[in-house]
Order: structure tokens, then sequence, then C-alpha cells
């Protein structure tokens, strides 16, 4: 029996699954990226397929906050500002993350939530579009995207929300529209946008477009500059394993850098924050779009986070998501006949990120019968069962076991025992 | 000679400097609040005098961030937003921060920067205040309000900053005058705003008043409710001692939760989160000035911190910091009779926060020497020494120290000598 941690049943068994066959077991084998699973501290036989929400803890998070709250804080005290550059983490953290979404190092930094990012980049954008007062998006989006583009437009004068399902999107871009605001993998169906394509025709009929890349980055290639992007923000948890509510990173293009005025003016992003001037002049570069004091605690753990990302080739991550993706696929094929699954994923990779879910009319009590037997997917309202392997720490014997798992839920109907509804307790 | 840690010249011994006086002793023997230095974790040898920039580590605070990286993040994943209450935090530290400044539970919420949430605060009163255009302030106001109050003027139509002096901005708050935004406690010179004569004379002339508590909590007595305070906000680190860029608080009033609306809509703030519902329904009560996903790590440290502090009588608290502000001032006079030092804190505590400055032509490079002897305070242009003792963890026995390697400092003109100077690295 396996050590589940918190998972599992109290006192029950888990229910046994078959070694995984030589084809799965030897993908595995040949996985160049299979060492980086050992650099994750993830409980003894649970399989996580949800780090596309929050991401998995790196073993190194842990000895690097200790030095910084033991040796940094606790040593150095206000001078880490300096001796441990704490004061460079938004613009150094920023590069390096460029490097993982095909941005130059000045055209990232890491401030504030995804939220505040994304509602200081629509209010910039809004400021240099003129007469254009549509703010266009899905009308599925991600909700806190479509609630800050709903604030901003109750905020501008004369701003205004309009959406349009995926397959009219690209139609409804016109002479009023001044900011297209897409996330480019959709945090439920997967479904992924086609960048330079959007890009593309944004740019021929004057709007700009903002990219949300939360459910991209780290699972599939992102090239910002030769797609040419021109904005776009994104969480520093899913993928890039930053811990809960790390801090967002946000990217202009640099031709744009200097038009964008930020309305959130704190002194972070100033010419000249030590100065204390009495009026903002904002600084040259993407650091105008720094606000306040920046969490150093929560941003080094990202630092942590993304450095081990670096050591990765990014080419071999979005392979390996395609691989163990179309391996989730392939595998479901069997339960969806059998158990009324329907997968509403897009099939090809290139129309979509890593996670795949499935709609089920009782997705929600077998997502929680399967978090029982240790494999944490989760749930989507109102019928999906979202499940997110990361190239990183998901083996494609994960992948193969988790399935073996959803069939025995199902040909047990152990979803609809209390027993195992009751044990519920994720998000 | 004294280990002191990253402080002072490499290989010189510091200036020997003799054992306090029985009554300094005495202070400190009868100081009921003497416990808490042992508390916090502190470089030997080093008498910190600048927490009220960033305050000084609790030893309980790694503990806690390794329980929430290991055994919360690590251990149970995704599922620690409801096992552990992550999700719970905002509000929780919120309703501790609330026992500090004499607010209710339900008037505090914890998130994002002093800097964002002061443009939430700012935006969402002079959503309410009709035709009053005008945001009141000093001129010398800690920049970054004065930045985040000038990007507001910027972005909403017709709206103005106005800076009036100290002495006259009771008279200056007229017809015009939407909103009324001061730091309570000055965070150079220390002087303190009569919070009560304050929102009595703005109340009368139907202007809000936003206080930023950032120098104050944790250090005066801050009685909001009493004071009849409408809104405020203030930041975690200083004296609060949340760590580096710790997350910010802000302060609605009950009676003008249901009024105002944030401009910063993101999920966090809405009044079912987990709902994904279209459209953007702020939460009923102070909740709704939550924005995106919040930085636990930042948050749990400052959680830490203020669990301390409130095993503290905050009554006892701010007395010690009268006395021991009062001690720094009266030990200065010599100082500053001989040495050419000026006060420029008001005298009474009734006038001022905890921290003391003083204005001197050379005060940038005493500061820098008195930091490699061990004694670290603050510059603050363009003549301003600040020290700012910690009624927590700052004994009478260290302001009298501090004022005598001071005193030595000056007499041997060590702020003039190379060696010194070269060895400067704060902030």
């Amino acid at each position: 029996m396996l050590d589940r941690g918190g998972f599992g049943r109290d006192g029950a068994a888990m229910i046994p699954v078959a070694d995984p066959p030589e084809r799965i077991r030897l993908a595995d084998a040949q996985d160049l990226l299979a060492g980086f699973k050992a650099r994750f501290q993830l409980p003894a036989g649970v399989i996580y397929l949800d780090g596309n929400s929050l991401g998995a803890l790196p073993k190194a998070t842990p000895e690097r906050l200790r030095r910084t709250l033991e040796e940094e804080w606790g040593g150095d005290l206000i001078a880490s500002w300096n001796k441990h550059d704490w004061i460079g983490a938004p613009a150094r953290v920023g590069a390096k993350i460029a490097r993982l979404i095909g941005a130059k190092p000045s055209e990232v930094v890491v401030a504030d939530s995804t939220s505040v990012n994304l509602f200081k980049l629509l209010v910039a954008a809004m400021g240099v579009q003129g007469g254009r007062r549509v703010i266009l998006t899905e009308p599925d989006n991600f909700p806190t995207d479509g609630y800050i583009a709903e604030g901003v437009a109750g905020l501008l004068n004369g701003c205004a929300l309009r959406t349009a399902p995926a397959a009219e999107l690209e139609a409804a871009i016109d002479d009023d529209t001044a900011v297209v605001l897409l996330t480019q993998v959709h945090y439920k169906t997967g479904r992924r946008w086609d960048m330079e394509r959007v890009n593309d025709v944004a740019r021929r009929r004057g709007a700009l477009v903002i990219w949300d890349l939360s459910h991209s980055t780290g699972a599939i290639p992102v090239d910002l500059g030769g797609s040419g992007a021109e904005l776009a923000v994104g969480c520093g948890y899913k993928y890039l394993n930053g811990g809960p509510g790390a801090p967002s990173y946000l990217y202009v293009a640099e031709r744009l850098q200097s038009r964008l005025a930020s309305p959130l003016s704190g002194w972070m992003g100033h010419a000249a924050p030590f100065a204390f001037a009495p009026n903002y002049q904002p600084a040259p570069g993407v650091a105008r779009f720094q606000c306040g004091t920046p969490p150093i605690l929560s941003l080094l753990a990202l630092e942590a986070a993304v450095d081990l990302m670096l050591e990765a080739d990014m080419a071999a991550v979005a392979a390996k998501a395609e691989a163990l993706s179309d391996l989730l696929i392939a595998e479901m094929a069997s339960a969806c006949a059998a158990h009324g699954f329907a997968l509403i994923t897009p099939r090809r990779f290139a129309d979509r990120g890593a996670h795949v879910a499935f709609a089920h009319p009782h997705a929600y009590e077998i997502c929680q019968a399967l978090i029982a037997e240790g494999v944490v997917g989760d749930f989507r309202a109102p019928d999906a069962l979202r499940l997110g392997p990361a190239p990183l720490y998901t083996s494609f014997c994960d992948v193969w076991r988790a399935v073996q798992t959803l069939e025995a839920v199902m040909q047990r109907r152990l979803w609809d025992r209390p027993d195992y509804r009751t044990r519920a307790r994720v998000t």
C-alpha cells in the first residue's frame, strides 16, 4: 500500500493498478526531461495533474526561502535590498521569464498579480488608441480577465466591453476595437489561439492585443517576439511552479514601452524611485509597470522555480507536453467510449495547451473519487474534468496510471459511494 | 569584539562604548515588553533603528514558511487553499490587523501593495463624491502616495490633485474637495496628524479622508473607529515586521462598504469567486477590495508577525514607543548642542510617531559611519538622519548606546574617513 500523504480515504487501501506496459515504460526511459521529477517534492503515491492551477514545489524553494529569511532579512536587514539585490528582483526575474516566452530581457518585468497587471495594460493600451473605445474579448474567457475588463470599461469614458465567440472573434475586430484581450490557452477547454494570426489581423485593423499566457508558459511554445505580440501578462504559478499566488509578469514590446503609461503610477515604476522627487516620472522601459514595493518572499520563490525551468530545453518541454497529453487523450478513448466521457479539448496539439478536459454529467463526483484515489485533477463547472500533465514532473507512467484509476473508479462506481463523496476537499 | 554580521568595517574593531548608567538599565528591567526582543532574530552587536522601513525578522517566521512550503504546498498541493485556509488568509489576517488599529474585523482586508490599495480607495472614493473633483494632499507626503494620486487625477475626468502645506491643509478642505489623502505619521519628520480633528473637519465639509498608516501601526495608538475614520491603508512591513514587501492592508468603515466600488474588480473581490459567473458582482463587504490571487508566502509571513504583535498589549507598545523616542531626543540633546544636529521631529509624542529625525549637513556620511559601527538608522534627503526605535525589539540600553556611538562618530569625525564612507551599502 502506498503512502498517500493527505490523500485517499482514511484507513482504506487504494485501488490496485497494474504495472504500465512496456511501451509506456519505454517512453519514460527515453524522456530527456525525466530527471526533473526528482527536483520536485511530491507526496508519495500521488499523481498530480492539477499543476495547471497550482504547480508543484521545487525542492530548491524551501532552502531559497530559508536563506532569504534567516541570512538576508535576518542577517543584513534593510541592507539586503542592495546587498542581495532584492531591489533588482522584478527586472531580474522578468528577464529570466523572457527566455521562456520569446521576449527580450528588457521587455518583461515581474509585479503584482495577473489581474492587476491586466488592468495596467488595458488602461495603458486604451490611452494610445484615440477614438477607438472597445475592448473585445471572449464571452467565456477566464473570469478575472473579463471582470477586470468590465472594471476598465466602467472607469474610462465611453469605453465599452464587447464579447464575440471564438469563431467570430477575428471578424469582430473592427475600427472601434481598441484592444483585443485573449487567453492564449483556454483555462477549461485548453483551446489554443493562433497567436501570430490574431496579432496579424489585429495589427492590420489597428487594434492592440493583450495575451494572457497563464496556461501557456512552460507548457507550449510561446514566441512573443516572433509572433509580433505587443502586450502580454501571465501568472507565476501553474506550470511556472512559483507557489500559491506567486507574483505575475507582464510583457510590453520594446517599441511600445515609451508610449504606454501605467495608471498605477507607484514609486517602483518611477524613473528614480529613491530620489523622492515630488512628481511622477515613469521609468524609461518596462520598469514603469512596477507599482509598489514587491513581495520579496513570494518573488524569490518564483525565481527559484523559474531557475529550475530554465535548466530545461523549452522545445523539449513543449514536445513532452504534447506527448503526455496525446497519451492521455489516446488512453482515455476507451473510457470515453465505455463511460460517457466526451473530449472537449481539441485533439491536435497545435490547437491546444497541455491540459485536457472531458465532459461528463458526474464530472464533479468523479473528480472527488479520483482525488481520494490519489489522482489529483480538477473540476470546472458545469461538467468538465480537467487533467493537466506537467512536462517537468509528470511521467508517462503517471498518465497511464491515472487513466487506469479513472477506469476503475467508473467500473466500480466509486464516485457514487458516500465514503468517497464526503472526502472531497479540493478547491 | 562583537560579531557584527554583515555590518562594521572588515577586520576593524568597533568603537568601545561604556556600559549604560543605572537609570537606563532600570528602564529595561521595568519594561513589560522586554521579553519580546528574544522573539526576533537580530544580528549580534547590531542596534537596529531602521525598523520603520523594514522590520526585524520574528523567529517564528522561518518555521511558519517552512511549514507552508513543505507541509502545505508540498504535502497537500492545491487542496491547501481549503485545508489550510489559504483562501481565507486575506480576511483572517485583515481581522487580526483590525485589532491593532481600532477597527472591526469586518473592516480590514489584506491585499496587494500599499500603492495599489491607495489607488483602489482613491478611485472608489472619487466615485461617490459627485461633482467634487479635488484630491487634496500634502506637498511632501511619502512620494508613492502623491504619485498614485497624480495617476488617479490623470485618469478620472476633471479630477485634480492639489496640495496644501500641513499648516494650511485644514483650511484648504472646501466644497471641491472630494478626498483628503494624508499619511498619519510623516515618513521623514515623524509629525503626526490629529486624526480625529481632521476627520471632523473633513466630514463637516463633505470630504472623505484616506489615511496612510504605514508609519503608525505598531508604534502609536491608532483608533480608526473611535476617531471616525472612513478609509485607510497601511503597509505590512515597518513596525508590523511582515517582511520585505509584505502585502498591505486596507480599511473601509462598515457604513461605506456597500457604496464603494473597487476599480480593480478582480475575481478575489467577487461575491462568488469560484462560481466563475460571467459578470462581476462585488462581494458584500470589504472583501470586494481584494483583486487577484494573493501571494500566500508573503501573506503568511505577515500573519506570523502580526500574531507576535497581538501578544503584546497595544497600549504598552505605544507607551514604550513614547518612552524610547523621548529618551532618544533627551540623549541627543548634547549631541545636538555640540555637533550641529537639529531636531526636526515634534517633541511631544502626541504630535509625532516613534521615529525621530535630526537635520545635519553631513547626515548622509554620518548615517553611513553609524552603520559601519553597527547602529542602523537611515538617511532621508536632503539632510535628515532618521532613527526609529521599535517597541518590540529596541531596548532603552540600545537607544543609549546608539547615541553614545553617534557622539563618538562625531568626536572622531569617523564620517569623514574614507574607510567608513566606502563601506556604505544601505538603501
